[in-house]
């Protein structure tokens, strides 16, 4: 007996319904979804079986079994410290903003004005690591400690004036930090010399100094400083930022550059990742700064507007120039980190500081008291013991009590307190070592201990003075000023967002809500590993589906962003040549269509960049790739391709691609950034690819979190699968880590596999069909208006399509720009703007979207290309027309004056339908070239918003 | 050693910091806040000691000891029925509607503009209730399926023709239906027949049927219509909506009403409540309907509009000619049982019910097959087996298998299948019955079992034909739907709700989280007591702990609503008078200043109405008093007072009020819908009363859910602790149930334990303070351009504040309304209008306002008094000014004519601060005459909408 069939997730999932589908497929010529299918996909790479995953579950099943998973999980107070602490995420923020739609469906803040209440949040967080470092410009987030570590090194490096390859690192770095270092410089032929940073320096461009140490020491590196700089070298100060609300900022101990995470700010372990790592540095840096940066800029009204002022993405990295491949953040984690403190202010930051110091002193004094060999006396969170012998008896005597402590080595054990510690905490660890509660001197209270912090060390400059840190403190506030930034912005939660590339499907709250159960979101990373079962388990299951779904045998889910899995994929075919004696293969072919990402991380791998021609489809062009294997036939170490190509088609010389270069003895890498376009229908690790990386941020349904936490999977065959990036804490790999935490941003991993679990081999596949009949839908339906710039066999997309706007901007002056501002006015969010070919959109609607949603899209589009006719017709002036001054807020159009030619309902309600469902964007165009040459970083001001 | 202290909750909940407070004081012209209650509250009413509560424990704390408690509970597979059925509540519903603030922290929909959002949604309630009934008028809801029989019964009994005083109930009516409507039916002089429905009905004015029967029976009630019409009564059925799907619905089966659950249309058990029960009625009974109707009008601009079509509020119930005290609803639940038949569609919930039939259909045929006599031969969901002797030990070893079953009686024993029964279920039961898989006949699997539907009854009306019904299928669409619904309206999320008599306070996450725990959310009412450790210990602590605040000596939290209370502390006062031989006592004083709720509570509970006036400052006039007493001394039962008054003025006066009434022989009812002002201060246990209701949704920080849920425990001084409401399956207790629920909604009241908790005695003591502090500031602020109407001692007021108009309106045309409605223009919910007195604005900030919110109201405030002075002085037309016009649409102030001879910044920006936050109302004031005369109370067709 079976139970009756129930609709399936997957109908939840896709859009369209099935009489939706029928009229789609009538539009677009077909029969039925398998027909068109046949057409559009090379028969070449068509899978052979059905996908094998296990069958489809409900929603409520799915639960169900995470739950159970969850169960298996123990969550033990976790006093490990190493970069990781527990915090408390206050309930309004964990309620309003990381479980809410508004804020974690929304893209990256690239059409700045329909981002304006995350780019806010994000200064917030600027603001907040800029004052607390003490250095002026901050970033909008990195992806980890460890990673920004590496960034700093590389800046370090092209910044500095010193000419050596030595990069010093503190001895007392977090080994997650060492390792990642090791793992970036070797192939930069950067030398990393661990140093104890007491004596003389070697030489070197820029030494990292962790503040406090690992073993909790804190130490004042001002001599150290200025010894590097006498060398010429730069400063890097791994800080955290708890302790720098106490103690003096790496700004004014002579730091260069700041890195560290802001986990504790608010944003849970999720046993390591995600959270936002920050990095902020000196004035004369700050145009070298890696990743994002917010910025303040105005509006065509002259009032004050953010923007990204340092636009890192995809298609912006400097390709072979590149010298950092980041191309994401973390925002919804910084957001969160801002908020915690916006919420708690400068006060409230330093009364949770304090509280934690104050524990540690005791902890320290009991442990004195007891005879108990205190390592540092300096220290601010972490106290380190010697127990000769002892370390591991006392470790487990603590797990005992619920306590995890952290074995330094046989001799030595760690304890970190945090927001969460509290007498009982302290009592416990104290048992943990034998002390009992007659042993600790009773004057040894919490108030009464000796402070830790040197006094040379105790901070006394300001910090958070800005008023958004003061007028939210009670919940009532805070709950509206979240509110209040959500409304600002487009997310997935108000309409469509169809950009090309993305894949902005539906994130359903069913794969969300696991996140931030506890036994989820509790676990420290390097908690014990039967602590983690159900975590182990987890990722083990999905990283065996990821393998299925793309026909590889190996997959590793470590890579916290695309980007690092893409290095991780490259770093892979290195170290195979390598093992094959083939070391000196160093040439990575990429097409000139490839997203910059591809280059920048083969040069990190150590790769030279040859850029193979593309001919005038978009499509690779087979000569010249033949001349380049033959130039190059010896040094060929890989070629990097999309596919589905950048152009969005399917090419279909895909599988002669792939001979020729394995034939040459190279190694084929396939980005999988538009893998939506393949699940079910073809597997990269069947037609001929080696290694790809998988963004489960967009083909598997991790939300973009408003610009971040991405996941980058990368998925090799056999013979690469012994290259997969290791971690210091388990069992040594030819290839280091390449994320702070063995399983990267394990934390949001139940999204992905309750994805996959809910979709089943079947929803799965109707997805990618599905997701392939929308864009030929969009194609067809946008087609008589504007130029579809690509196709394929039959004239069909793939699973996006770009339309050609430059002969419309050459006859009338109208931009994609003014396009894409145009549709704001809408309700719209942009397609992806000018990528892979400027002058162009290229608009990807996934499956998610239903008919309706698609057909108000097209709708839009076709009454843009109405108003674009009235331009070139001179019924619209050239420059004074709806399309030149969109967006219009509405401020602008309820203005007592109205100098425009062109009427106030065609500005806003250009469509009758936005009179029931109207989006009013909170500022009109932003000027990007004031915002570069008045670069403003943190919050401004409140006098800059006066009139 | 004691924990270091961080900032208590209290300073979250409190909205002014200490600064913000002291700078009010100056204000209000007091040295402390202890000043400042030392002249604003009677030192004759003031609580000798502090509150003895346990100490406040911060957020996360209250989160861990409520896990425990919630951990103490045990969630089985609950197939008890009895009308409480399990339900899957989709997550997107869950979390974007019910997790969501911008639904659960709006007020009642009093105000449409603003409530354009909930308005359509609850008509989408009323539109899913009255297709399925097959009935055309339905309300927007009523409290529980029981409380929903007994306003049936009173309706038909003024309805109809009959002068009979008799109202038969089938006697396969529910038992807390039965129960209920005994509590109800008693003190108004109707006779209570219970009677098979199977021969001839005695003579009635009205008949309940129950369809399908408690125990499962489904018949074909037209006969029993036929005949209770001949006989002039009316006939009521209540029906089980998710049957309705299949089977043929009452409005078809000659049922003049319909009522019942809309429980298993997404909402959690809740260990009994809250959900929305629903009443529908045919042609021509309409204007009869107790509780709220929305209904559709047009606004200014003439486009629909949806809004409160019979308002029944406290202050609109009709006092001693009242019909019914119901003044509330169950809006949030009421939403997500529309969301969810939105979200399902028609063929969605008939696919629901067909399987819910055909596992029970199934279950059938395996008892029978195995030998086990199943009584029924027609049902929908529910199969009574008949085991004789045997039914303890079926349920018993139901119950080891994880399957609450019920125990009909010794001999028998129901099964009631839902939404969530599967064949594991279905074999669990089937093994709890002692068949195993061996003894089932293979043949009868689901799809092959009988169709226990008579044919006589299949459904073939259509139902759910609105497009809204069947455009948000995908959860993408659903999510927007959501989203945009949600935007139209202002709750707490968006700014200050200072509705006077409401307590619009701030509802915390950390309150709110718990409710939503599977724990808490999914323990059928009638699971056996060991399920539900967790729950009783809270229900306990939280009853003790009301006790302590109010200086009473037991409290009931069964009533789950303030009206439901208080007829609850009548009928004990009812009940003692008659166990001390004093039945005769049945005259009811009530102040002519008292809420409407009051007097018709008193009529329910079979009492007299004496009114007593008011003195011209508002407080009870004591010689009236005096005089009312002596009439009617002998037949003194009691008097009902609101404490501080209506007037929100502590009464100098009250003790002697009680003294003068307990001399007489009354009971002292303060009604405790003021109490934000006491609680820590004063406790209307010692200063008088014998009994009060409270209002958890007030005071204690349930969310008002957009208008319910609400709930009204009842607190009795020692000689009335015998006569708290009791239910059918605890102990019998003198007085019968008022709720369907033993517990009433008891799956919110994690909420008010969350608060008390961490509030702790200062906090709750601070928190009434910081309320009176911020009263008479606005009091103050206001004064010098609004006259205060009612003020106490050194001219201050309690903890809300009347503005009077009627000066104004007289010498200017403007109205309350114009004010009202002109403070959404500037971002708010209007004050309380004409209530306590007609004309003027009841204005209540909470504890919970900042002073920067206080401030823009005043602000907000202050400015409109500038443009009423513009109408007076001629510079605004009398007719054609902001005011008059307010509010304005963004349609309206961007259209492309502006009529008005006022400028259109004034009409959308009249304050600068209204640029940078500014909320738009989707529609211009609305006709609330054409609504009436034009009754619409279902979806009306897309047409309506065109312009």
């Amino acid at each position: 007996m079976t139970d009756l069939s129930a609709p399936p997730f997957a109908s939840r999932h896709i859009g369209p319904s099935e009489s939706e589908q029928s009229r789609m497929l009538e539009a677009v010529g077909f029969e039925s979804v398998a027909d068109l299918v046949a057409v559009a996909v090379p028969e070449a790479i068509r899978a052979k079986d059905r996908l094998k995953l296990p069958a489809a579950i409900g929603e409520a099943e799915a639960i169900a079994e995470l739950r159970a998973l969850a169960g298996r999980n123990r969550v033990l107070t976790s006093m490990i410290g190493l970069g990781y602490h527990d915090t408390v995420t206050p309930a309004v923020i964990r309620r309003n903003l990381l479980e809410n739609p508004g804020w974690y469906t929304a893209y990256t803040p690239y059409q700045p004005e329909i981002s304006q209440g995350r780019l806010e949040a994000l200064l917030n967080f600027q603001t907040v690591v800029s004052d607390l470092t003490g250095l002026p410009v901050s970033g909008a987030s990195l992806l980890d400690e460890a990673t920004a570590a590496a960034e700093a090194m590389t800046l370090a490096r092209r910044a500095g004036k010193s000419k050596s390859s030595v990069f010093v690192v503190d001895a007392d770095a977090l080994p997650q930090t060492k390792t990642v270092l090791a793992t970036r410089a070797e192939p930069l032929g950067i030398e990393l010399v661990e140093h104890s940073l007491d004596g003389d320096l070697p030489e070197c461009f820029g030494v990292l100094v962790q503040y406090p140490g690992a073993s909790g020491r804190l130490r004042d590196f001002r001599a150290v400083a200025a010894a590097a700089h006498e060398a010429g070298a730069l400063v890097v100060a791994a800080a955290d930022l708890l302790s720098l609300t106490l103690v003096t900022p790496p700004g004014e101990l002579g730091a260069d550059i700041a890195i560290g995470s802001s986990q504790r700010f608010g944003v849970p372990f999720g046993y390591g990742g995600p959270h936002a790592a920050y990095m902020s540095v000196r004035e004369g840096l700050q145009r070298q700064l890696p990743g994002r940066l917010v910025g303040v800029s105005v509006d065509a009204d002259g009032d004050p507007a953010y923007r990204l002022a340092l636009q890192t993405r995809e298609q912006h990295i400097r390709r072979e120039k590149a010298t950092s491949n980041i191309c994401t953040a973390q925002v919804l984690l910084a957001v969160i980190a801002g908020m915690y403190a916006v919420y708690h202010g400068p006060e409230g930051l330093r009364g949770i500081a304090h509280r934690v110091h104050r524990y540690a002193s005791a902890l320290a004094a009991g442990l004195r008291g007891a005879g108990v060999e205190v390592v540092h006396g300096e220290f601010f969170d972490t106290v380190l013991a010697r127990v000769p012998g002892r370390a591991a008896e006392v470790v487990a005597a603590a797990a005992e009590r619920g306590v995890n402590l952290w074995r330094v080595d046989d001799d030595h054990v760690s304890v970190s307190c945090d927001e969460k510690t509290g007498v009982a905490e302290v009592s416990a660890v104290w048992a943990a070592f034998g002390i009992t509660e007659a042993d600790v001197d009773i004057e040894v209270d919490i108030e009464g201990a000796d402070d830790a912090l040197p006094a040379e060390l105790l901070r006394e400059s300001t910090y958070l003075t800005h008023p958004v840190f003061h007028d939210h403190r009670s919940e009532t506030a805070m709950l509206r000023y979240l509110r209040r930034l959500q409304d600002k912005d487009i997310a997935l939660d108000r309409s469509m967002i169809p950009l090309g590339s993305c894949t902005m499907k539906l994130n359903a709250s069913t794969e969300m809500e696991p996140i931030t159960w506890p036994e989820f979101a509790a676990i420290h990373p390097y908690a014990p590993a039967d602590q983690a079962d159900g975590y182990r388990e987890l990722i083990g299951t999905l990283e065996g589906w990821l393998a299925e779904v793309t026909g590889y045998d190996a997959v590793s889910i470590q890579p916290n962003a695309g980007s690092q899995g893409e290095f991780a994929g490259l770093l892979a075919i290195r170290a195979y040549h390598r093992a094959n004696g083939d070391g000196e293969r160093d040439v990575c072919l990429i097409p000139s269509s490839a997203h910059g990402t591809n280059a920048a991380s083969a040069v990190m791998a150590g790769m030279r960049v040859v850029v193979v021609a593309c001919d005038s489809d978009g499509n690779v062009d087979l000569a010249d790739l033949d001349a380049k294997i033959d130039k190059h036939r010896d040094a060929l170490a890989a070629i990097m391709v999309t596919y589905p190509s950048t152009h969005g088609v399917y090419e279909e010389t895909i599988t002669e691609v792939c001979a020729k270069v394995h034939e040459a003895g190279g190694q084929v890498y396939v980005d999988g950034a538009n893998l939506n376009a393949l699940v079910g229908l073809a597997k990269p690790g069947e037609f001929g690819a080696d290694v790809s990386h998988l963004n489960l941020h967009k083909t598997f349904c991790i939300p973009h979190g408003g610009g971040g936490p991405g996941v980058g999977p990368v998925a090799v065959r056999g013979h690469l699968a012994a290259y997969l990036p290791g971690h210091p804490l388990h069992n040594g790999t030819p290839v280091g880590p390449v994320s702070a935490a063995p399983y990267g941003s394990a934390g949001i991993l139940p999204i992905s596999w309750a994805y996959i679990r809910m979709m089943g081999a079947e929803g799965l596949t109707a997805a990618t069909e599905q997701a392939i009949l929308s864009a030929n839908y969009l194609a067809r339906r946008l087609a008589p208006h504007y130029p579809v710039l690509y196709t394929g066999r039959g004239g069909l997309v793939a699973h996006e399509c770009i339309i050609d706007l430059r002969q419309i901007t050459k006859e009338t002056g109208v931009t994609v720009d003014d396009v894409a501002k145009r549709l704001i006015d809408y309700g719209f969010h942009a397609p992806t703007m000018s990528f892979p070919v400027a002058g162009t959109l290229m608009i990807e609607p996934t499956e998610s979207e239903d008919l309706g949603e698609l057909d108000r899209f097209v709708d839009a589009m076709i009454a843009i290309r109405g108003e674009i006719a009235k331009v070139a017709s001179g019924d619209y002036d050239k420059t004074d027309n709806p399309l030149r001054n969109a967006p219009h807020t509405a401020e602008s159009v309820a203005a007592d004056e109205w100098p425009h030619p062109y009427a106030r309902s065609e500005a806003a309600y250009p469509l009758p339908s936005l009179r029931e469902n109207k989006y009013w964007v909170p500022v009109r165009r932003i000027d990007q070239a004031y915002g570069d040459r008045n670069l403003v970083c943190s919050c401004p001001p409140l006098e800059a918003y006066e009139d």
